[in-house]
């Protein structure tokens, strides 16, 4: 089992109006996931805002992440950035701060070529010595991995895993594709949290997951469920996620995740201007699927 | 005549491998819009890579521009970012720096939501005391400004224009539609270079152009023929700009334009990686499309 396999547990990055971490409340997140016995912590993920946050800060959250995991769990570090030079400079950042593998989102303003993404992802895993994961995301990055662009990437040195978005529908065969395309030891995984069960039926060997940063036991249940095939569990599972995951879909799962971690008093920060916070209308609604759960 | 009408011409903004900008190379390319008469400097917008620059050089490449135009051409400045704050200190950076007006794109990662976008708006307006216009331009900031958004931030102080992309058709129907919502003091100007003609024939009052920043005179021949609704002579100046609209529409107005520079003897540095510089077997096709605008 490499660190990219199992739930990948993505916690939210408490942050003042400032943009500086809070390491006290992130610590308490991220011990959560330790206790609960994740696969991974998805440090600086999108849930963890990383786009937002600074080198220094990136860092400082990095320190109090591998204090609390401690090589107990496997720290999956974030370091997407515009530049490569940033982004390369990030990566060993969070080498020296303890991370155990990196995850590298394609992130873009001026629209990249695949060639573009090649060479960028190829400086970064050439920067360190960790593994690392394919961050595709395109309702965030604005630029899709094709498959053929993922094989190519999956035969440079380090580059051992992806974060696909979980396919809406036809899992089995697009995930058959991918695996077709990439060595065997490239683990393949799935984020968008509704639709992960499906996608780690179909093969998926990873769920890299909003809710699991939050509530990382009904969310190591679903996961194990599916990567063991109980096809009839996962049902029973999802029903009580239900709620949750159409909040996520009409709300964003960011905003609804960060706003029940107030509600659960995990967290009492705001998110980065311009992201606000849901309004407190919306917390009954939220506390209801929170309950659905506990 | 505000500083939103006529030719605003975005130059590249020449950087190292390492993002310092080459304040002499862009004096250069300034200096050359000043001298020509163009309508406004729009310094770092996308042509200019803001995305890419630290503060730090943001605020030397608004020096340096200040200098170049030192009162006798209006300077428009990009102070996008993805936070709230950043961008208010951006928009702080460049009115102490000697900016005449301010270009706001909203900039995301999370998507945004509408309201979330007035908010970052009206913080950033609120931060000046300089005029500025909205920059609408979904292909890089992934948010659509809907004309019912800029109307309602048409009437916040100090927005005084938007810069839309050029529809790709039914020119003349949507700029009445956006026209009839907001101030007549409010100035509607069009990017997208291979339209622009088209869309300041339709009302248009500014054309916001990549190719202004390197070859201002056939550019303004080009907005002054359309502001004076002489669709004849537009079509006969379009047809000489034909060559470089293909190259654009099929290799990126920003790639294009750094290698024409390259080319001219303009500017010697890179793009900032990820993205790459065309590759020379372009050459010749770009000096072809030069020359007919010779």
């Amino acid at each position: 089992m490499s660190i990219f396999h199992g739930l990948s547990a993505f916690p939210l990055t408490p942050a003042d109006a400032a943009g500086r971490v809070d390491t006290g409340a992130l610590s308490r997140l991220v011990q959560r996931l330790v206790e609960a016995r994740v696969g991974s912590v998805g440090l600086l993920g999108s849930t963890g805002t990383y786009a937002y946050l600074s080198r220094t800060e990136r860092r400082r959250a990095v320190e109090a992440a591998a204090e609390c995991t401690g090589g107990r769990t496997p720290l999956v570090v974030g370091v997407g950035a515009l530049r490569t030079d940033a982004a390369q400079l990030l990566a060993r950042d969070a080498e020296a701060a303890g991370a155990d593998g990196l995850l590298l989102a394609p992130v873009s303003y001026t629209p990249l070529t695949e060639d573009e993404v090649f060479a960028h992802v190829a400086a970064v895993a050439g920067a360190t010595g960790l593994p690392l994961c394919l961050y595709n995301n395109p309702a965030t990055t604005h630029f899709t991995m094709t498959d053929a662009l993922v094989a190519r990437l999956a035969a440079l040195p380090r580059v051992a895993a992806v974060k696909n978005p979980a396919p809406p529908s036809d899992e089995a065969a697009r995930h058959a594709a991918l695996r077709a395309l990439v060595p065997a030891d490239f683990a393949i995984g799935y984020s968008g949290d509704w639709r992960a069960g499906a996608a780690l039926l179909a093969g998926g060997q990873a769920w890299y997951s909003v809710i699991g940063g939050l509530l990382p036991e009904p969310s190591l249940a679903l996961t194990h469920a599916a990567l063991a095939g109980e096809t009839a569990q996962v049902a029973a599972l999802e029903a009580r996620f239900a709620p949750l995951w159409a909040l996520f879909q009409e709300w964003s799962s960011l905003r609804v995740t960060h706003a029940a971690a107030r509600i659960l008093g995990l967290c009492d920060t705001a998110l980065p201007l311009p992201i606000q916070p849901l309004p407190p209308s919306l917390h009954p609604r939220i506390e209801a699927a929170l309950d659905a759960l506990a």
